[in-house]
């Protein structure tokens, strides 16, 4: 274990980070802001565990092209497959359908989780992440949907998003169904229908004309590489994109599905004109106007599991990403309504609708902004000066813990000068120095780190400033604890 | 995937659990006081991946028996072996070793996080549960320790376990190693040494009889299976036996620690003695007397990983099992110095001390003494009777949010009854009703469903209850929220 060559390297696994204080405090701060709202809704919190049977989790996997990939699995003693879930909806139609005749339906709860997902890592694409994910499983009625747009749209308000900075879209997949079924694609031939939805996802990216090319023969992209259509044909192309150009026509609920039911009339479409009308009289009712929810055929969602209402919650400000550029943010959070999760198990079909946050995208934008901020408190720092009067210093962190402050004692063998730099990087507010001078007259030496951080930034004769030193004040002993509270409240103000 | 065979079989893999809303609630409530108290000593959070290169864990795995078992692995794609994490230590000497240059030392950090472990499942024994870590990395000095025995004193106390109930346990590994030193047990012998602990760590189970003959030749136990034991001679035994009874004869920390020091003179185990009394030089200006914090010979943990200090809390009431049996529970939270961990990446010796605190297990013990209750507030449950005027249904919870009470609407397809029943199941403290008589007037019928449970119990003549409803009041529409607060005021008080 000794020679260095035997040793392992420390290093993060690829696609895999830590995070730091700072962003913990900020997203248990945001995390509990969501939490708040979706139990103020009525939903109870659940716990699954990170590990399902493979069976169980199925092949509803994002990434279509790689079915059996895309998740970390192993096998047990038993030769039976684990594998860490990929998301939390898989496990939650395993515990309804394991638990269905415990629970109260409609079943609500919500969960925070990590998932895991055994993909490529690229720059800010992890391979282990948290949702936060909120559904109401057994109910068939579009009040369900409603409830969960209008709770997305509070919550983004909660976390200090003005109305106007964000944006609920919504979508049917029944209309979909309806127009490749007017345009005579056949329904039943999954895979050109997730193909489809997965090209029109991409209208952002592509436009107009890249989409049609992909849903006709195929498309040569800037490098010359080019990718297979779905070979649809023309007639079917131009009303798929009649559709999705719906989304422009007008921001009016009622206005728009009009116009949207009469690409769908006499299809299966027409139940999805239905349920949306219903939606948003709930909406409408409830005072969520279009400046919070609104309909957009262009919005589909890639996954292949939802058969009914599709949304997503969209951001519309710039934002500055890692590498400094200006970018629309986009989706912070998404969901919508799958009714055949459950019966993939028990063989009935159980109604269930729900919408996960991306934790930490949201995150990303609101640290950005700094509308969620660490809220730990200021650090008192107390020195060891003397070995043998270390107790002593335990004694005055333990006084300043009582009155409420965080304190640390220096624990380490550096002397004055290096615990002081210490301090400074610990981000301390304020270390207490007690050396043999300051026993005797029975005082405490507090020095401001942040005033003599200020100080020494502005001061230009450094041996006048050292010789004054004004960012260091002496208290009686006895009165430690109230000087640097009196401190650290003047530094708030 | 209609066909009945072809479908999974919903069910949790062995070893690991659902959690529930009542659970998850107090759990949360437990890690936020175990943080703040954490936060006021000045550790900072921060959070490891959940799988490591398995080459980075290392085998400081708890069962020695089999090094290259207890953990879940598998290969990445690109050949690489990777490992969910069993603790939170290895992981934290990877990220120490992998940021040295960086991080403030001493550093000190806490973790909250989930760790698993790939063995056999028993009762109350799961492969996935919830670790609370702090450590201090890069002090070797006693004070370190005497940091985090107080800490974990201050945790449990502030967890509401009075003083008396509870009992931090120290000891040295360097004691022992200076007992086998004197009876001439190599101490290089790494596999002599671990089997020692272990064995001294079964003395409550099988007492100083079983204990010795694990010690020397081996053991029968009372199915006739025959445990082979270490093979030490006579004298070594007696003396190791000796230093463990040590633990009986005295609880003033200085008495003791002298007895002690006779049986280690001339050893490597004084440098034991001198650490010892350092801390509890500490522990005893600060106040932390024998009854939060004492010296206990007997204490030696089973990881071979601990260099110095070895700690452990203690419960010394009586709690109930899963299985109704009244039993003195024990350890709930445990720790030590260990200063080679880092050495393992870097060559270089960092010295540690850590503590760990077993959730779940004390979080059994504080839920079954009800100290930490689930601080959910109480929901109303919005009945749906006509479907046309849902909305109204959702304005009214709405305005019961805004007015801070948790509130759903249901959202299902059954009839009154049903819905009463559905509240009931959901734990609703009131249910809302507006049917068309209500709307006509004005008016809300809030159905008390608690003091309806108990006027059920209570009363005889159910048709007499039925006609008079008591629990059952009619408010005009414009004072619900605020007559609900007030049910639900009187219901607290």
């Amino acid at each position: 274990m000794n020679k260095k060559n035997n040793r392992p390297k420390a290093r993060l696994p690829r696609g895999f980070r830590d995070r730091k204080a700072d962003e913990i405090a900020a997203e248990r701060k945001m995390l509990e802001t969501i939490r708040e709202v979706y139990e103020s809704y009525g939903f109870d919190p659940l716990e699954t565990p990170s590990l399902e049977y493979t069976d169980a989790l199925g092949k509803f996997l994002p990434d279509l092209d790689r079915p059996n990939e895309g998740v970390f699995s192993f096998q047990d003693d038993d030769a039976k497959w684990l594998s860490l879930r990929y998301d939390l909806t898989a496990p939650l139609a395993r515990y309804v359908a394991e638990n269905f005749q415990f629970i109260a339906k409609p079943f609500r709860r919500y969960q925070i989780g990590q998932v895991w997902r055994n993909e490529k890592p690229g720059p800010g694409r992890y391979r282990e992440f948290t949702q936060f994910d909120a559904d109401t499983v057994g109910s068939a009625s579009p009040s369900a949907d409603a409830e969960l747009l209008m709770m997305l749209a509070d919550t983004l308000e909660a976390l200090e998003l003005k109305r106007g900075e964000y944006l609920v879209k919504v979508n049917s997949r029944r209309l979909l169904d309806g127009v490749l079924e007017a345009a005579n694609v056949p329904l039943d031939d999954s895979t050109t229908r997730g193909t489809v939805l997965r090209t029109i996802d991409k209208m952002d990216r592509l436009g107009t004309k890249g989409v049609g090319a992909l849903l006709g023969e195929g498309r040569k992209d800037e490098s010359g590489d080019f990718t297979k259509g779905a070979g649809l044909p023309n007639e079917a192309i131009e009303r798929i994109l009649q559709f999705v150009a719906a989304e422009e026509i007008e921001e009016n609920s009622s206005v728009k599905l009009e116009a949207l039911a009469k690409l769908v009339a006499g299809t299966s479409g027409e139940q999805g004109i239905t349920e949306l009308s219903a939606i948003f009289r709930i909406l409408n009712d409830c005072g969520y106007g279009p400046d919070r929810v609104r309909i957009d055929s262009s919005i589909v969602r890639g996954l292949d599991y939802y058969t009914g209402a599709v949304f997503e919650a969209q951001l519309n400000f710039p934002v500055t990403n890692d590498k400094g550029e200006t970018i629309v943010f986009g989706s912070v959070g998404s969901g919508g309504r799958y009714d055949d999760l459950v019966a993939r198990f028990t063989g009935q079909t159980v109604p269930a609708t729900g919408v996960s946050i991306g934790v930490s995208r949201l995150l990303s934008v609101l640290r950005g902004r700094q509308t969620v901020k660490s809220s730990t408190d200021r650090l008192v720092c107390v020195l060891v000066l003397d070995k043998i009067e270390a107790p002593d210093s335990f004694r005055m962190a333990r006084e300043l813990r009582d009155a409420g402050i965080r304190a640390e004692v220096y624990t380490g063998a550096a002397g004055m000068k290096a615990q002081l730099k210490y301090a400074d990087k610990r981000g301390a507010a304020i270390a207490v120095i007690a050396g043999s001078d300051e026993r005797e007259r029975d005082e405490v030496t507090l020095k401001d780190l942040d005033l003599g951080a200020e100080l020494a930034k502005s001061v230009e004769d450094r041996a006048e400033w050292v010789s004054e030193q004004p960012a260091q004040i002496s208290v009686p002993r006895v009165k430690m604890a109230e000087s640097i509270r009196a401190i650290l409240d003047q530094r708030k103000g």
